[in-house]
């Protein structure tokens, strides 16, 4: 689907018509460019707009099948980038995956979306309302649509860690709660989205450093330095929570199993101080014919008296060593 | 044995007559290349075409004794490449590891393959009905083979992604299964997997970047990196498949650790309250002359009363206190 | 906040007028600095500044935002400089992280303040006592500034490498509480400290060797790579309590469990004890019309003495076996 | 000792007579090689060579006292190799360490051995028999012995995989041993063998890339590249055997102490099973006067058979929860 | 404290007089150094010697406040060059931890010792017996004392390495006792000399090979390779140490917790064989009027049989299960 497409002259939007038509204009003013914005495309309207742009094949085929890593191409002087887009679902605190994909030409840019992050919706607005930012070409919209994506990982990052901390507290508060399956969960979102930021980085290294890239400015250079910046610093956190995860599973284990065998331990205690009368208790139940305590007079409160004093002292000691 | 050969000129498939004869008169034109496929070939049936390509005496010698790491050799202006084929058995989730190893020469083209999967079967078709690709020669063929290779890696890279699904949706069911042995058997393949995938990242990051490989013209470079790229994605999720696995271990442990301790917490607080009316019992089955409490009139009933109320206390507080 | 500003000349202080006019002025004798200490400016204070001064947008934006990972930028010929502060609080061993930022052109200096801790405290006096140092100009503050953060490094790697030695007395002196929260609190003060200092490395490995910094002198590198030197130390010394601290969790899991079980095994051992005479004792209360022994003289006390010996030899076997 | 020592020419062994009128004879002619063979040689053996030789005392220190890392070192012109030899001993399953070292002039060869090993064995009768491998003079012996003693690694690689595969049956076959030990004294040798191959990695390069190496042809290089290759192969296998040792462990020591918990559940269900008739049997062995069921006709009767439909209950009760 | 001091010309010790005289000499002639051995020297005794020689300002207060990182700087044509010395206590299996600081010039060397150990007392004796090594000069001397405290390292690798197998041997022992403080207070020691020699790979690298370390001779490079060699071999070693501790904790905890859950199965199976006669026995201590066995002529010596049976069925399943 063709979301939006137009032209833009001195960082002003106009109207865009018929594709080949617009493009042959702009190929002779030799100034402005088209921004093709495409959402899911099908096949067939992916060749209406490569039949004007000739993007290179292996692009396209990205493009069409899509489930890319992160990745910056150049093919004939134009670039190709692919990027991750992540959303975090509040509810089930799951983290999903989609892709944005760029075409940056000298005169024109093709923006692919899928899935159903949508990080682009306020890029082309805010563009348009900062002519001074379009007027840079391609790469303007490029950074900010990278930029938009990078700025979206920092927010995700933050519920991470929230999620974390809420799971920190979970564990440490005592509770006989078993939380190792969101620990496990938790770790798996860390995962994809270590999977959709951390090969960014080599991608926005080079757009920050590499000499020979097409259409690249020396003054644009520090800008996809700042993103590239605030996407280590992300890559640092998610690593950070991967491995704190795995030791709070760790702690967590601990716990539960000094619980549970706590409550074994006092269990274990109160049966043993019962069977200390019931042995007693059976001795007297004997049907010997000699056995003399059992005519004393005070014989049966004596006994009383006897399993009384070893209970009470069981308890104590127990008590002592910490096991009641 | 030899599967298959043939002379393609123009991208168009010839007949093979003798093996000599075809290769000087290929020669004689400059253009043209030979294309011979060989399935486990014996030393004598090896011998038979390495008389007349002349192929460097260690590649020969790796053919013949196969079992080798993924790699990219250069010997004399020819390549020869060595990969891992892999097949997925659905029954048993067990990955078989086979191999395919290519001599590519200015005019020819060897594939030696090993084991039972077949991943040539469809590209030699695959290249007759695209002429358009054979004209670019032995190194052509190179590509579809390499391609067609890491295609089925991400086809076994999904089947692996299910089978650890299945597994975590086992581990998380709460059924009281021990999964720790399937767990081990899909790390295990995982490695198989990392085995033959891992090493051919280096080989191919060559082809698609190394200036000095006799034959590569850079228009075909982007196509390596492409599948470069392939493998990178799949070996990223054998990195993560195998992680996981260790924390999914991990959660097992403690999810079955934390219901067996339950089961004897459980066992042991019906003991304990069976426990309590024994000894009570045992105290009246007590022989003394002098126990006034047996000739009350209600003694008996009074005193199941105390069991039954004891019981009674003692549930309400192992309800409590979730031991029950 | 403006915290101080003052202009410096030949080492001395010298008060600082009206900020556009020291500018110039200093422009046009070519030699002295103004040295601006801001701490968390808004927006509005920051501009009065940068109005002047003309920093980079991106700088600004950084410096505004806060929250920022230790970086180095050269920006139009002048530094942008971000480091973290740590502040250890001694009662709840909690690590706080705050962040300096420094803009260091060729005749000026501006420090950014956020966060509790305040590392620049003695940095401005001390260099105003020692003129010899403040001659070198603004890079001289500079390296007092990092100097000073760093060598807050060292002190709170001591308060860290007490903890742990304090964790480490409390596992291994074989009391019964729990340690593992504790563990694991301070393995997250470990990671905060290390996401403040790891990262710092490469801004001060190219203060030390980057050719091409704006303004640094040959004689100046080596006191930035004792800097670095610091703290690669600190950093091994994290990186060591990382891992002690993941080895003392273990330990301690493993005693805890083996506490525990001890206690269990003892108190089972009591039981099967008792289990004995209650048994034997059932044995003789049972009302058969015939059973020889109860009608014996010395029948009840023989038992008595089977009992005793009995439940003897078991606690001798149990205490050979080392179960009590 | 001195095994062996011999004078090649074109290929072909000839007697090695006086041993400084041997080499002299050969720096006249300028073609032909000794190869003088020494085992666990003495300080004053070693002396009666070097005095002839010339080599580097650092080199000389180093085969005297043995016990090296593998290295390649380069001295005034000679190369000196150390290499580890590797025996596996199938009664114990345990790997010995021995040493050669080699020193690799242009018109001698000296080979030191150490340790039980003797991987030298057939290495120069073979050659003997290849007088076109021995034409290449000295570097051709060091290829050959290199060679063997690699292929050698392969081997024991092998027998290392055969003792995981047998661990993983014993651990994976249900069995109630405990493995623990054996697991972990595989994991040694794994380290003893990785200790043996990961450092001759460094050196395989070298001598097949390296530009400088004294006395090294091109054409040569492939067959050290030949090695280097079966090196990286056994070194991969024999990371992964480490780290499988480590998930067999954990999966075993899982399996374990499920076992040991079943069991003990299953001990303790059958007791809770035995408590309910004592109980019972308890009630009704008290001694009240007033106890009417005791004169019912059919009250033992009766109480057996409520003791039975308990215990049976029960016994159903626990089947169903899977505990017995 | 000034340790010894001297002059020495043509590889023979000469006294040394008033420092600036000495050294005033010593330019002139062009020829023979100082060599000043400190201990702990105070500021002033450090100033007494910097005075004269004017080392660079970092160097010095690196020298006089300690506890720096293993680590070779070049200050204005003079070495400083900072090595750990390790001492091993066999009672206490401690490693204790000193500090050699080496200031390298080209006529003069000094030599600043902390801690215990004391590495270099045989250095310079050996020095002055050997006059055609200390002819090289002040770097003749920085190589004899790396190498001895290199040398000390490998001692106590050894020593460590038997610590480890005596942990190794108690573990597998099969004795009761646990032994995780120890094993983690051997990982602690190993940390600590990982802390010392890691480090210390990189100053002898440059040492070794860079081109650019002031007063390096090519002949005496092999010298430091050969110490940078048995370097790596100890690191090596220490590596290992470290992850076998590991895992020999993670089977020593197996074990452990196997015997112990052995130990509860057997008492349980024990008081599980009590039950059967304590249930049968109350069964027949019932008071019911009518319960015919209790008049059969030989009911209780039935009973006591089929006791005795059920307990020997007991005592025989049991055993066939593995739990006795
Ligand atoms: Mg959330
Ligand atoms: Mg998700
Ligand atoms: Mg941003
Ligand atoms: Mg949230
Ligand atoms: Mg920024
Ligand atoms: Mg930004
Ligand atoms: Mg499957
Ligand atoms: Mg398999
Ligand atoms: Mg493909
Ligand atoms: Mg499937
Ligand atoms: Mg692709
Ligand atoms: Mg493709
Ligand atoms: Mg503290
Ligand atoms: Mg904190
Ligand atoms: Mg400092
Ligand atoms: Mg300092
Ligand atoms: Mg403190
Ligand atoms: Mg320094
Ligand atoms: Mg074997
Ligand atoms: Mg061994
Ligand atoms: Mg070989
Ligand atoms: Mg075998
Ligand atoms: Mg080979
Ligand atoms: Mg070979
Ligand atoms: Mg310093
Ligand atoms: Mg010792
Ligand atoms: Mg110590
Ligand atoms: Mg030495
Ligand atoms: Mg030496
Ligand atoms: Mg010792
Ligand atoms: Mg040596």
């Amino acid at each position: 689907m063709i979301v939006d497409q137009a032209v833009y002259r001195d960082g002003k939007r106009m109207h865009c018509g018929d594709l080949s038509d617009e493009l042959e204009l702009l190929r002779r003013r030799g100034e402005g460019f088209i921004w093709i914005g495409l959402k899911d495309p099908t096949d067939a309207e992916f060749a209406l707009v490569n039949d004007e742009l000739q993007l290179h094949p292996l692009a396209v085929e990205d493009a069409v099948k899509g489930n890319q890593r992160p990745k910056l191409e150049v093919y004939d002087g134009s670039l190709f980038i692919v990027l991750k887009t992540l959303r975090y679902v509040e509810a089930t605190s799951d983290i999903e995956t989609g892709e944005v994909m760029l075409f940056v030409g000298d005169q024109f840019v093709v923006t692919v979306r899928r899935g159903e992050a949508n990080p682009l919706a306020g890029v082309r607005s805010g563009l348009e309302h900062s002519p001074e930012h379009l007027e840079h070409g391609p790469l303007a919209v490029a950074y900010s649509v990278i930029d938009s994506i990078v700025d979206n990982y920092t927010v995700i990052d933050t519920e991470l860690e929230e999620d974390l901390d809420r799971i920190e507290r979970q564990v440490f508060s005592g509770s006989r709660e078993v939380h190792a399956p969101s620990i496990y969960n938790l770790k798996r979102e860390v995962l994809e989205f270590k999977r959709a930021s951390v090969p960014l980085a080599e991608p926005l290294r080079r757009l920050a450093e590499d000499e020979e890239l097409p259409g690249m400015k020396d003054e644009a250079r520090p800008f996809f330095r700042d993103i590239s910046d605030h996407l280590l610093r992300v890559n640092d956190h998610a690593e950070s929570y991967d491995r704190l995860l795995t030791d709070v599973l760790n702690a967590h284990l601990a716990q539960i199993s000094v619980q549970q065998n706590d409550d074994m331990r006092r269990i274990s205690a109160w049966v043993a101080m019962a069977a200390v009368p019931t042995m007693i208790a059976g001795i007297y139940g004997m049907n010997f014919d000699n056995m003399p305590e059992l005519h004393y007079h005070y014989g049966y409160f004596i006994v009383l008296g006897v399993m009384a004093v070893a209970c009470l002292g069981l308890y104590r000691a127990f008590r002592r060593s910490g096991w009641l």
